[in-house]
């Protein structure tokens, strides 16, 4: 089943895509809800990110050859993360399908793209053991980790570098019936393939990552994890349109702009 | 006005404290709201985080002192921030006053508090300049920035050593008509004074740090931004009672228990 976001008479309302129409409901696919009659075209609407977390999480550096080439970018070590240490992005930097990525006035022409699995949680998950972890996930979708690199490099803090408004196009829809071992993870900028992976091929897999989290935190029903990407991307500019696909999920896609 | 939020008929409502009495309100004092005729006692209620913001930032580091005891406790060189780059902290962490901060099973004796001042914006900001900050300030609380210390030395990211459940004590309200430049900020554990500094002597002020940010993010009605503490904490442990006192706004009590 696949779940999105929109405005419906002017409020948010969750719906459930069916080929190229959408049922909205009444009610939340984290609680109750109730199907309406009448379904609308996808194609007319436009897309909001499909939730809005409660907490937004991500793994950050979670695949061997983002580290290596990382480490090249910088001409630092190569420094492969030795646990689960979850970190953090902020929901003001979400955009939804369609939505343009804003480049800041004062940005350095290394803006770059990451492709990643974003793991939706789905019920309360507190101390849950690695064969379990699957339970507690609602469904995956797809994330662009958009990075300024030079502030990623020099500043105290990822704030600007990884959550400037916009950096973080999540979409379309959560997918909450696919097999993310046989999925690749492919970005393209205006048609071109940038970036291809497997998409499971992470350091820490997802089991491990929730389980250990859940170990100190409660993890709620809409909270999100991206979980990181792998390679390193190119920049993109003004003018440029970047397609993240999760085969099997589909495609996450955003037009690139210059501050006004 | 003195806003806080409690549980009245299985919901979550916003009230106004008026001595000792709450009159609850239908709505939200970030939109439009309309009071009850009838108040309820103070005492007879559990407050709830007077807010549960859309993104929880943090100052971290922003008093010299703080810098300086910080420096001499883990024996690395003093090194003040360069720039107010804002950090992150997570909604999971939240609770309110009264409730009981809970030290994880495995944690080190280090388990520390941080008294420090909250500011909660009131209107959406985006390019604000430093002189015109105020107007997007809706008013002041308190938070409890409990901390890990041998997780936050060793871990890749602050995920447990700040932001295990129960470590971000906030409340008991949100006070809308204080002035931060009289404040002191005090804290007691078990009725002994063991923090105590000027509130508003901070190395960036809370006009330097919002406008900053609000160059490349929009600050959204109920954010909170925790503005750091000065000096360093001593460990807290079970059977402990901590109380963060901001003169003018009020104190923010926790029990300290072990987890079970």
């Amino acid at each position: 089943m696949r779940w999105c976001r929109f405005i419906l008479e002017g409020r948010p309302s969750f719906g459930i895509v069916e080929n190229d129409s959408v049922i909205p409901v009444d009610g939340s696919p984290f609680g109750n809800f109730a199907k309406h009659k009448k379904s609308v075209s996808l194609e007319s609407l436009a897309l909001l990110v499909p939730v809005l977390p409660q907490t937004f999480y991500a793994a950050g550096t979670n695949y061997m050859d983002h580290v290596e080439r990382m480490a090249e970018m910088t001409g630092k070590s190569i420094n492969p993360p030795k646990a689960a240490d979850i970190g953090y992005r902020a929901n003001n930097a979400l955009i939804g399908h369609e939505e343009a990525i804003v480049i800041p006035k004062d940005a350095s022409e290394k803006v770059q793209y990451e492709g990643e699995l974003v793991v939706v949680i789905g019920k309360p998950a507190k101390d849950v053991a690695p064969e379990s972890v699957d339970e507690y996930i609602f469904g995956y979708t797809i994330g662009n980790d958009v990075s300024e690199r030079t502030w990623q490099a020099d500043d105290r803090t990822l704030w600007r570098a990884k959550n400037a408004d916009t950096f973080k196009p999540m979409g379309p829809w959560i997918d909450t019936d696919v097999d993310i071992n046989v999925m690749d993870t492919i970005v393209r900028v205006n048609g071109e393939e940038v970036q291809n992976f497997k998409t499971n091929n992470m350091i820490f897999d997802i089991p491990t990552y929730i389980s250990r989290m859940s170990q100190y935190m409660t993890l709620h029903p809409g909270d999100v994890i991206w979980m990181g990407t792998d390679g390193v991307g190119t920049n993109i500019k003004s003018g440029d349109v970047v397609e993240v696909e999760l085969t099997g999920i589909g495609v996450l896609r955003n037009p690139v702009v210059a501050a006004g």
